[in-house]
């Protein structure tokens, strides 16, 4: 296969045919599908779409890590249920302890400290950190065909987006070395912010409060307020990913929702229903019905990382 | 003056040197002030920065013909006071009732549609709208050297972006064609959304419920929420943008933080304290103390539209 040629870790087939041919046709100057640069907007999960989110995900290593350093400062931390259950390394109590446990979590990682400052910390874990499992840097257990998917989408004038459940910010630490995706093309869970001055200094501090929880729903209408357009494309693997495929799907004209399906022990891990944060049902159960286009990660790829 | 040279529209003089001087430093590659593209973001307010705010700010006249459409489908409407002295063009009235009325009214030529029916009506309602002082379409009604610094700006390198107390939505339905900006370069005011389903079609319907009053200290918060990046410049015109000014000029390297002063009665508006909706105050009284650039639309601007 020549390196001219798009997607070179897609295989032929199917998938990899719906994908070019609906690129293809909206870029198609003159003909009955094109889409004029400006509204070819594409949008991406994060965590199980373009990056490894087994056993946890990404930033799940990051917070653990950040409370075992925080704990040292404060003993007094590892008290609290949530935070002994991370000291421990407890994660079926952890997660047994729910979204309110989660949202602690995530407190207490971020809040306090500036959006500047955080961003310096996330950096310089994803800088070294490991991925248990793969045993590769955390930041490169991006997926390849992803990778190769996003470039030809840009190439092609479209905008790519990153819309997850995810933090942003932690997000937004390595989605443009890991992607090509700048930090305001980013979109996903965040905290309330302060407008604060030290001094001449002028800043902004993570709070302790939620600003959203981008997952569901919240996908399309984060969308709405961000990008103010309709996806032409979107590409999820949960259930999460739902309300966005199916919003970028019933746009007028040519739209393309893909589903990743992890179904791959070998290379990667296979899963869907049972996975704790978001399993994939509704999703794959529906699939024709929605106008999915489910992705195989054994039969459509042939290379992960 | 050649046509290649930049900010034609721009006098020469201190302020035109200070922003091309700039622009200079931090493109200047090896240079001590270079700073790399994806962190060259700029800011500017709209109403009164970009665009004319005088008497009132677009989308209020705007709105008030969206009240006298609905009012005739509605005739009850015209009970209710804001909307009564909408109807009657009692403006002194109308602000009076102070920012509970004008939310209302926001609400009211908002709430109930889709973001992308309504993105139909305001573009529909721009083709042909006049300026009731200039006698030209309101988006005309854009400040030249305005537009000419934003092109400047992007081809240095720099993403530019709208943050303005004013609906997002509503700019979004111009600033791509007057500005160059594109929809999600536009930060604004809005309402939240719902995820709605109509059959097979997945829609966002506005709801009469603020999600954001974006002005002052939510202009930075705002910044970093969508952005995730502190400006190098930006550019305000009222108290309303001290907080973004200040976030932006407090950075560390080069940094510009711009003031537009109306001062030009015969060719514009001259106004600053007195204004009711954004009076310009503070700004100027400390913008040498804040280190703010005070540009003098007479002094500074050949040509003003």
């Amino acid at each position: 296969m020549s390196a001219s040629q798009p997607l070179p870790s897609w295989n032929d087939g199917p998938v990899k045919s719906a994908i070019l041919d609906f690129i293809g046709r909206v870029t198609k100057e003159g003909g009955p599908e094109f889409v004029p640069p400006p509204e070819r907007v594409a949008t991406f999960d994060n965590d199980g779409t373009l990056c490894c989110e087994q056993p946890l995900q990404i930033q799940f290593h990051f917070a653990f890590d950040r409370v075992r350093t925080l704990a040292t400062k404060d003993p007094a931390m590892g008290e609290r249920p949530v935070f002994k259950a991370v000291l421990e390394r407890d994660y079926n109590t952890l997660f047994g302890l729910g979204k309110q446990a989660l949202t602690e979590l995530a407190f207490a990682t971020h809040a306090g400290t500036t959006d500047e400052e955080f961003n310096e910390v996330a950096r310089g874990w994803l800088a070294d950190a490991k991925h248990p499992r793969f045993g590769r840097l955390f930041r490169e257990c991006v997926y390849r065909p992803q990778v190769e998917l996003l470039a030809y989408l840009r190439e092609n004038g479209f905008k790519t987006y990153i819309v997850s459940a995810g933090g942003a910010d932690f997000m937004r630490a390595f989605a443009d070395e890991a992607y090509g995706v700048a930090r305001d093309q980013v979109i996903g869970s965040s905290v309330k912010l302060r407008f604060d001055a030290a001094g001449d200094r002028f800043s902004l501090t993570k709070l302790p409060e939620l600003n959203i929880y981008n997952d569901r729903e919240a996908k399309p209408t984060s969308i709405g307020l961000h990008i103010g357009r309709r996806p032409l494309l979107a590409f999820g693997n949960s259930d999460g990913d739902l309300a966005m495929m199916r919003y970028a799907k019933s746009g007028s004209g040519a739209r393309l929702a893909l589903l990743l399906h992890h179904d791959d022990a070998a290379r990667e891990v296979a899963y869907d229903r049972e996975f704790r944060i978001s399993p994939l049902a509704e999703a794959l159960d529906k699939a024709d019905a929605y106008g999915f286009t489910v992705v195989s990660m054994k039969r459509d790829w042939n290379a992960v990382f």
